[in-house]
């Protein structure tokens, strides 16, 4: 057997699994933000054609599926494994999109890292040669996430200036042992870290150290810095995570202001009102899996790190006077310089 | 790249991974239950000295964990992964007890399938190199679980015969490159499958068609029958689940009623009252933890297959109409013939 980590927290992949295609599907006001013209699909309205915004919801996980498997010209048969999680109760969006699509399905749990969470995992299952191809989708909606969470939408509950905006989207990669497209090379797995937030409004700062700590983990584990990358990018921390992240890295040593961003920072304009930015598992999916793989075919990005940040929330605990844990784990990808055509398996 | 499939779901593991300790902790029911005393802790109350019963629920899958990192004489820096799921919102007992672990960790959503979720994500890990040790680990609780998915239990409720009793309890087993005790060689991942049964008092017969699905499709992949294991065993289908499946996989041309048993059948005496059975992710958890495992190192059981069953059921998508879902997956798992002793990585 090779060993194939790095440090305490790192993993390398030697085969330098592929992202082949992705898709991306978002609601009305994501597309109308600076990010717009990068997504496939923008709906018209956040039902979908359904008559719940849940339905809806698993709707968009289903379509992205459907969409990035024909963006290679291959049928769900073709597939391996299907890997996806979402923010909703027993993750019923990617449950029911699984029930219709019947690829061999592992469902996943990790808030809004879960693209990360699945892209790690999905590489690992790539690498290791127990799949030739994996896809790896999620899903949020803003209107579910809150009747969740917070209030139901129609209650026209007054929002915080730090409470974020759930993106409504969803999105997905199709990884694959050949073919073309940028690699994934490193996966960084993050720890749950609990620095006592307990403000359901202020996800970014319950977040943060989470974020912070898995960065400096990717840091050490590699030897690598920001120098060695185009963009460092979070998930969903907004404005108010966004800084302290990059405040808790540098108290660790590192700077990382020149290169950092957050896909939170990027989805909305400012006069959309999204208050301190975009969240949710489809905020950090669809800006990945429309703006940022762009960038990367397109060669304005050589190699980023992408950090998923998930916020561990539950009603039932914070009721409980429990605070809010995060969750971070990194990904690095970067275009490719060579192109396998050839299926390994 | 070596390639680990067989067939369309199956995987086989070459340097077969150990699981090198197993830990189980339950409530007063279940150690009053045939099987008490297999299990390694028994509760004398459902609430383990907490506040709460979900804050008893998360503390019995931290002290799994803790202890069956303390079998084999190692602390929490020494394990790579931590895999871990429940089936409270959010996952909040997998992800606390992974606050106070302090392991890089990765939340998993598999209902009641999830311990095999678990170990076959553990299992591709060790087997491909990712990581020297993994402990997957899951947790139910009677109390938490009715009060989120059907009644609070003050209520009083009547239940159905054709109701399960969700396990209070949790297990974990630490996986591994090397060291001593029984291997895991295939894992078979399912599909979600869903055959329309709509009544959640009836969670046996909505997993019952994937489990046989999983089966079946374990049986095609590897050529092997239920001559080649000595207890082909189901998570939690209990007494009409269980009927059920092996009906479904003798249609497709499979005798398994020489060797199959479901851990909901064995947890609970008829006299307990337990209605049709066990069920919950501590299910299959503690039966395999502390029985089957005993079972395999006693020389008792050289081969079983075991079978993670899950109802995908969420209270909004059954509010909103639709059916329940099922997944299961299955794991191969062997008396280790020989023993070894080198750590690899």
């Amino acid at each position: 057997m090779e060993n194939k980590r790095i440090g305490k927290s790192t993993v390398e992949f030697k085969t330098r699994p592929l992202i082949a295609a992705s898709s991306s599907i978002v609601g009305p006001l994501e597309g109308q933000g600076p990010l717009g013209n990068t997504f496939d699909i923008v709906l018209d309205d956040n039902l979908f054609g359904e008559k719940s915004w849940e339905k809806a919801e698993r709707k968009m996980l289903l379509e992205s599926v459907k969409l990035v498997i024909s963006k290679v010209g291959l049928t769900e048969k073709d597939i391996d494994y299907h890997l996806a999680g979402d923010l909703l109760n027993q993750t019923i969006s990617a449950n029911f999109a699984a029930r219709d699509l019947q690829i061999p399905f592992l469902g996943l749990y990790g808030a809004c890292s879960t693209m990360a969470e699945s892209m790690i995992l999905g590489g690992m299952l790539v690498d290791g040669g127990y799949a030739r191809r994996v896809v790896a989708s999620v899903s949020s909606h803003y209107d579910t996430a809150e009747r969740q969470y917070r209030f139901p939408t129609p209650f026209g509950t007054q929002r915080r200036m730090t409470a974020q905006r759930t993106v409504t989207g969803a999105g997905a990669v199709m990884l694959c042992n050949a073919g073309e497209g940028p690699v994934i090379t490193h996966a960084t797995v993050g720890k749950v870290v609990d620095l006592g937030i307990k403000d359901p409004s202020n996800m970014g700062a319950a977040m943060a150290p989470a974020a912070a700590d898995t960065i400096v983990a990717h840091f050490k584990d590699t030897g690598r810095t920001q120098n060695d990358y185009n963009l460092i990018i979070s998930g969903d921390l907004a404005q108010v995570g966004k800084n302290l992240t990059q405040e808790l890295v540098a108290k660790e040593g590192y700077d990382i202001s020149q290169k950092y961003d957050d896909c939170g920072m990027l989805i909305y304009y400012e006069h959309q009102d999204a208050h301190a930015g975009g969240s949710g598992c489809a905020c950090s999916a669809v800006v990945f899996c429309g703006h940022l793989i762009e960038e990367i075919k397109k060669g304005n990005l050589q190699r980023i790190l992408f950090i998923g940040t998930g916020a561990l929330l539950s009603p039932t605990s914070s009721l409980q006077g429990d605070s809010i844990p995060g969750i971070a784990h990194a990904v690095a990808i970067e275009d490719a310089k060579g192109v396998r055509k050839e299926w390994h398996i």
